[in-house]
């Protein structure tokens, strides 16, 4: 296998084990990054994967989480996002900034040095490798009392847009995924009288998978992923 | 397999063959509908496919189609378009109405009588099956000397993004996939110096399989498939 | 003045008039088109208009009500709509197809016509003439139980992005306008409770006449009007 | 006149200095901030402003510009923006920073600053002021090798949005301005033989100004300016 490093940054939910355990089964090396990396061991121990200790939105300790990893990096996915809700009026402006920073910077910095350490590898008919950013339905649409979150998920799509347009023709693939609605986890889970009307992580990481799996000749740039029950 | 029967609407080019291909090796019995069947007698061998002969912008023989498969409906996929260009001045209105009967109205009518049939199918936890619409990027974004082919795109984009909110909650699955770029078929095909510029039909019809395979936790209604080195 | 035509077809609720009345005062002489002109004969006197007969969906009425205007045409206004709601399943299909019919070929046919007798006038630097049509959201988002509406506005929305594309560098401005909520008018008005709730169709009107007068060097050819109360 | 002062952010360039033309000739007390503002003594002098010194990025200092302003806030205007170009592996993380706290920051501390004096002010039927951003059609779509200000555009247009859907309802319209193409200034003018293919600066204010006098019944959110000639 060519690209044997799979990189998921922003480990603690739900959607992190999903695609740590998914990549682990298909055969990738995992490596999980996180700024706080005590409370993935139990991942760590079940994936085999190297964890890297690191703050997403610092360019020094990006870098540095890069250079961590050897071999070739044929996905990394970007998943850390951060908001504040409330009023307009009301909201903190340091608390907009790290929304901004944990979901939009971070999401610059992470995709930069992936992107560098991609099109230092080969590309023999397949591509360089994946970079996908974990996005939401607040990217597409501005709601009211959410202005951080709009902010910050808007700027990851542009990101991602810009990043597509300009490495696609490169080799790499640069997806963004609309999560419009709810992940089930350990501890949020339906009703039962609604069955399967949150996003089940492992089959958001199936779709991943399948984004990463798409052959050059049809590629897809934005994904919406949403359950069947979820109004829009 | 509860769903065992696959629709494809609009045989004869490289990615209805390709289509009813997969969904044959995919063990679903094959179900070809064009206007001219004479053309594919080859892939209905193949396939081991059933034809019908119909015009699917003609709503009695839409009818009818339906009514000549037996089973349980699985899958239905509407192909047929038609377009006429050149200077909005210069376009001929019997042909506008043509470009939108065939492109939206039959879209209409199939995407009905497949609804009808699943809404009769029993939902074990799985959905009652999927419509998809063969859709391009001229139903996102009007290009100059081509309006029926806008307005027949457009038409059904609107079309499945109104199903898809109507009938999600009912367990009947609906996309839109936009194939932004030349598919590429036997009489088609690009450079060897622009390796897969063309979509791969084999692709796209993957891709269509992965869409009919979501978990309804996690459905998708709108699909953008574009080659790497395609401007956007 | 060069443009002295004002033609709005589709006329009888408040909107038309509206329109009319405003276009009149700004000095343009207006042409009223419907199938039905019994009911706009106080108009017709308020305004001192012609007054056309047209089934605006048939192309040699729309012919022959464009042969009917003589002098410059300045500005065309299509109104028209029509849709049938209800359950996918339910949907009579010679509805669906008038719906397309009035809302979207109509548009096509009228908007190719005005675009004809436009091209044969000279730019004298403040472009040939404005054709506006007369939208809603259902072109921007497919609701449920609504797809014979947002089939025909779609396709509206497609024609006029086509349009635009096409006829702006040859100096005729193409707009859709998304008329977002409901328009009040002598036989529905809002509670007093909630004032402005409702478009007023004056208001509509003078976004119009706004989007005509705009300078070449900064034309919109989508504009969205939405009361302030109405979500979206 | 209930709001009277009329304040433009990001003074210096052709625009500013015709929204502040525009605003003083329809008697609005206009008020000028910018970082260095040297260069705005002979537009201050024709339009007899208040000017006040003012980082828009800074939260300090945008709380000190508005507690310089004293009376009704009818208008608030955001321009400033920064970016990079480049391609993505060159881009230097600090300067994605700065576009970031310019376009975007910058926008959320002068829409909070403004909504917050806005929302103390009696509304009598009319709202209660407007709040606009200048934005580019880099917040609609992600060009290659501007990673940089399409994060900053994109998020500038999802606060747009988020404020739009919170504060109408209040009285308050904010509107994102979508300029598509380059603005005609005293150092760049188009060439004779393409006239009108710049946006004129003036025309842009008309706009503006056509924006902040709608009614509050019919109001838009999004507007984009595009000339003629500018393809899209």
């Amino acid at each position: 296998m060519v690209h044997s490093k799979a990189l998921v940054v922003g480990v603690g939910d739900g959607l992190s084990a999903s695609l740590a355990r998914l990549f682990h089964a298909e055969g990738y090396e995992v490596v999980l990054s996180a700024r706080d990396i005590g409370k993935i061991s139990a991942l760590r121990q079940e994936t085999g994967a190297q964890v890297v200790a690191c703050d997403a939105s610092n360019p020094a300790q990006v870098q540095k989480m890069m250079d961590c990893i050897e071999g070739s990096l044929g996905i990394c996915v970007y998943n850390p996002s951060y908001r504040q809700r409330g009023p307009l009026v009301d909201l903190d402006p340091a608390e907009v900034e790290r929304s901004i920073r944990v979901t939009a910077f971070g999401s610059f910095l992470v995709g930069q040095a992936a992107a560098r350490r991609m099109l230092e590898q080969n590309d023999e008919g397949t591509g360089r490798g994946a970079i996908l950013f974990t996005g939401a339905s607040a990217g597409v649409k501005g709601f009211a009392q959410s202005a951080p979150f709009a902010m910050g998920k808007f700027a990851q799509r542009g990101l991602a847009q810009s990043m597509a347009r300009e490495l696609h023709p490169q080799g790499i693939h640069v997806a963004w995924v609309n999560i419009d609605g709810a992940i089930r986890n350990p501890g949020r889970s339906e009703p039962d009288e609604k069955p399967q009307s949150m996003l089940d992580p492992d089959e958001i990481a199936r779709n991943y998978l399948a984004l990463i799996r798409q052959n050059r000749s049809a590629w897809t740039d934005e994904l919406t992923l949403r359950p069947w029950v979820e109004r829009f």
